[in-house]
């Protein structure tokens, strides 16, 4: 995580000239409206701009450089939105154009190795949303499905609708990855309250992917934010109250996310004192067997001397007699401790 | 409390599809006015609201998401709002509609088991109050009693003030919740600076317990100042001072749990450092009884040893000369000690 | 602290019911104007607001709610504010009314038992000044001593004026609070560089007492700010000028507690750091002495064994050499602590 | 620092009464115009304010009340200006008043003893500035210096640029102490990584210090703000522009000082993680050696005992034998040690 | 980076008037138009402005004062401004004045001895653009290549696209510095949860460098923000959509900072928390040898006496009877250490 820079225009070049990515992208057109709906696959951006459509969806799979030069020359739209879509690590945002409006959110999926982003941009003209996807992912599936049912909101509203649908769909994938963290926080709260050993990286770990998810989620909030304070002619009134739901989401999960934050510090804590206590208890059985059997040990040692003068050896009852001192010297020890609680 | 996450529409179906919750609802209306008033137990929305009525409370307990329709239906409520109704652990808030009001609040519970929220909605028409509630709940058993009085303020002022009424006496819930949790940071602190063994998990707990109704108190704060900013006709003049009011009991209930917050965090450092210097007194001990028994032992040592040529042992004065020696080295070491401040 | 939270109305009651306080309040009325100054003990309210006056102020000590309620009816103040005025643990504000202006305030007064406040409301009408103080206090007693001189801007301004020589009186008396809570804390430090025992619950209930102090000057801040941002022809532009500076010293005592806090927390921090250094000095003085005395005890054992075949025991110069290389051994090691910087 | 309090009006008195203070303060008048330059000595404010000028400053050292009321009564300003001038320990602040603007500021010095803080009082009037210091202080030489030079900008402007003057030597004052304190971090810096033992204290006085300075600048930087953000005839649009400069300082000497603030925290940090390392190392060695030894010593006090019935005793090759498993075991911990990371 | 703090003009001269720098800049002038580009050393200010063209750029490298002040006369800049560009380490701020604008930025670089920062000022008029450096850099390498191509936007549009990429290019600078520390960030990460002996001092000097870069970022989307803000009719609209793109980088550039800040702080306690942790291991190993041959040496030293009376010294099955009894002892405190989890 800590690696991945988005580096804008390579040095040397102007900004919104378009960085040759080597990706070929895949292109879909879904045309729906009053005559039911239609989806084909198109071998480039051309191509599927001159289907006939009502209204449309286009939804190009891949950050391929010369598809995306291709969109900005047909449907106008502005160098430096062309390369924000080439550049995968954005930032989230909205910006309204005259023409259309520009929306970029970074979904996260939780695979094998981590937490992974994959950048989703949305071009919303009157009558066209064009969605372009880094990678092939789940996100749309859904929308997909009701699209195909041919019935439903998504006839009634008009590009806006399927644009909210889309940025939904997206945002909803927040939940299971924020889910797991969240089992896996509660996985390590047990743990810790029982034995603590391997918590210490992987505690660092989620701390990591939250925070991580706080980049994707805070920007997120203020491009919602300013795309519901913007008058775009663009966004119609009726799906705005949607994109409200979708700020909505975007609170919660960010409430949640906070916190997480805390009871992940919360839980470092906790950690950091249980250890100082284990350290403490460890410190006084040593010192209760130190405190004790040291000055037995002295003891012993002294009549284990070989001077050939030390009358107490020749003293018949000096075993026994040293025998009891040596008890209640240790009884005397014993009750110390428990008088200052170490037992 | 980790894993409580509400989950919006289920994926693959639309915004504001309501989901199969399987939970059959009761329903009571209250209907009240110049009449008099009236508690009837029906079978359905429909019959409930078929009722004559002047002015009416409809309650609607458990979240039925056929019934939740049903009334969407009939009093031309928003998908939206009718999903956010149904699914339960919603953050907060308020929202104005144009022929109704909506309100959400967690109210929480303390049970055996922990902190537990129970969600209420509130629909305010102008005539009617609607309030569904996640599960049966002593919440608003006292409103019932003052409509049974059939006199006063709720008499006097229209659905505003019943809806008031009921926000009210939700937040009143607040307060022995917060108070509990108060007198267990009060025994925690105690216990503390006594002894300290078992402290730990119940403050984690504790600081848990904090972070959760603090996510229920900031948005209802929040809530509450929306309500009051925006200008709704179905919210009269004179209720809106009667909100005000709730909004000084949230912003007091928010004071003290961030107040309880700061002292959570101060009694862990608090632990801490009580930790950290007992391991420093325990420290203490063991290093002044090693200090002065190792070179002891080491010296009994050298005169239990077996050489044939050791001519102190044949000194007739050297067994009483070496416990002199030694007991000088005692009280010098013991003396050292006290000088600095180990004794 | 932690326990004292404001309960407000009885579940059960409509909001804006006066509860059963129990308590007897003392009545005082001062009449002041062209004609004077005087002082009449009343035995109620409506005794105190039936006498002539030019303007006055009527003191009330004691939370009475039957006076209250007197008052609420002869003055034409909202349950609520009555309500507020009984309920003692208000947070702090200002509410403008429309004959009258609604102020509370929290005094503490630092009591052998710790920190204690004292709710002081105010209502201020045209020509009256109403104060309500929870218990005997002698926040307002130079305020009385200037009325008694008989002239002054007391009787140059309206009875805003007053009000704001009490709010002022209250005000000033969290510097002596403050003053003595900073003494404290500089004692603290003197004890902390030097010894160090008995600090920490000093400590803890000192972050205590500022936290409480700070949940009274935050919200007074606000409240004070309302007043001033709030057009209300019961406070003229002349004695603006003075809540502002009211308004100042707030900031200014806010200031001084965040930087006591600041100072307290960077208290807890050195004292941590002392005490992890002084252990890390009573871990290096045992390490010394178990890193010499451990292999010379072992050393000394060895020659304590009763082999009979052990031919070093036979040698004359054993003993001696025994000792040189015990010695060597010792002062080889207390350089290698020199040069690790232990000694 | 924690001591020092500013008292406002003394209990009893009316706000606005003007503390005795027992100074008496010298005062210079600089008259400068047209004409050139003067700079006269007068014995009291009636004197210095009798002089002909065609613009003046008058600077008045030391706080005195006599001195101070006087003014007030001749020129015409607020009681409650009047007090503040008078309790050294203002928050500093800036004020329109109608015919003058009042502004404070706290200048810092570091002495021998510490930081000392020295305010400073400007009344702006059309063609007069009064300043009134606390003590004499070398603030103010460099203006007075521009002045002697008879021409410039000085010369230029109203009396809104030699109070722009005035107030931007005052701020150039902090850089210097804001320099040593960096030296000193940066000093404390070296001798952690390197010694760490008397640094605690320092560490703990910078820390108070620096507390101290952004207790003036905090409320400096609102003071210039309002100054500017307020429409003020006295104050021209081209000095508006000078003044907008001091604002650029103070949010420069604010950056500086945050970042102090976090490297002395992080300082800390450092310190403690240094010395918990330094614990541990410590322990690593004392384990090493108790566990070489320990049961080594064990061993041979096993054949230092004197049963008659101990075969070992007798075998001939026993002692180097025993030698030799001593070796061993100790060679195999001190390589289990080395695996571990603890040599 | 503590030491270096900027010092304005010197006391005793007038606020505007320029310190003696002692520097010789080197002056470029690039025009550029309908008529092509071309680049000409200048020996002076004078010089190069006197060279005729349609649009330009004038590069002025090194802090000399002649020069600067030269270029004030000249093209008429307020004496503050060219102040501001002679003091390196200024503040990042944007100016609007009448007839231009004025930008100054910090630009950081990573060099062998650490992080290091470049001045650079930009004044952009309508048909010109003149930029100071502090030093030598590379920074704006790339504008001139794109300005010698002879055409594209820096072609098409004004001045102040010119001024755009200069901006632009400067803040592409923070990207490779950033992504630098996220690498030592990451080294650390890994050599911590191995080994951890030097990463301290490293850890610490990376969070200064992450501060420092901070105090350059904040106040640069400060300034990159007023300048949006603000209406100057120097900043085309067309332009203003390129720096809105970067003010996109410098708040992208922030949220990598603040989460490598966070990142650092959690490695700072991952660290702290490993000690504790490793000290704890440490101790549990000390205290299992200790427990267990303190007590057997204890017994092995009583039968090593030398009294004249001790029975047991003669049974003949004493010695194996008290191996016996010290293995059944070793075993069973093995057997609680493992119950307790220490081993």
């Amino acid at each position: 995580m800590v690696r991945r820079l988005k580096r804008y225009h390579p040095p040397g070049t102007s900004p919104g000239t378009l960085p040759e990515t080597g990706v070929r992208a895949s292109f879909e057109l879904f045309t729906y409206g009053s005559k039911g709906v239609s989806k084909t696959s198109a071998p480039s951006v051309a191509a599927a701009l001159a289907l006939p459509r009502e209204r449309g969806w286009l939804r190009i799979t891949g950050l391929d450089n010369r598809a995306v030069a291709e969109l900005g020359k047909r449907l106008g739209v502005h160098p430096l939105v062309l390369e924000d879509i080439l550049n995968p690590g954005q930032r989230p945002k909205a910006e309204t154009h005259a023409s259309y409006l520009f929306f970029v959110v970074d979904v996260p999926a939780l695979t094998e190795v981590g937490l992974e982003e994959v950048q989703v941009s949305l071009l919303v003209f009157s009558d066209l949303v064009v969605s372009v996807e880094e990678k092939p992912n789940p996100f749309f599936a859904t929308v997909e499905k009701r699209l195909a049912l041919g019935s439903g909101r998504l006839f009634q509203f008009g590009s806006d609708y399927l644009a909210y649908a889309l940025v939904d769909a997206a945002v909803d994938h927040f939940f299971p990855v924020l889910e797991k963290l969240g089992e896996r926080l509660e996985g390590m709260e047990e743990v810790l309250l029982q034995q603590h050993d391997q918590i210490l990286p992987q505690l660092h770990q989620l701390r990591r992917d939250l925070l991580r998810l706080r980049r994707s989620l805070w920007p997120l909030r203020e491009a919602v934010g300013a795309l519901l304070r913007e008058e775009s002619p663009l966004l119609s009134p009726e799906v705005r109250v949607f994109v409200r739901d979708v700020q909505d989401h975007v609170l919660y999960l960010l409430d949640i996310l906070e916190s997480y934050r805390e009871t992940a510090a919360s839980l470092l804590e906790l950690y950091l004192s249980t250890v100082a206590q284990r350290t403490n208890e460890v410190m006084k059985v040593l010192t209760v067997i130190g405190t004790i059997f040291l000055p037995l040990t002295f003891i012993v040692g002294v009549y284990g001397m070989n001077f050939q003068h030390m009358p107490e050896l020749a003293w018949p009852w000096a075993y026994p007699a040293l025998w009891a001192i040596m008890v209640v010297l240790a009884l005397g020890m014993l009750r110390a401790f428990r008088r200052r609680g170490w037992l």
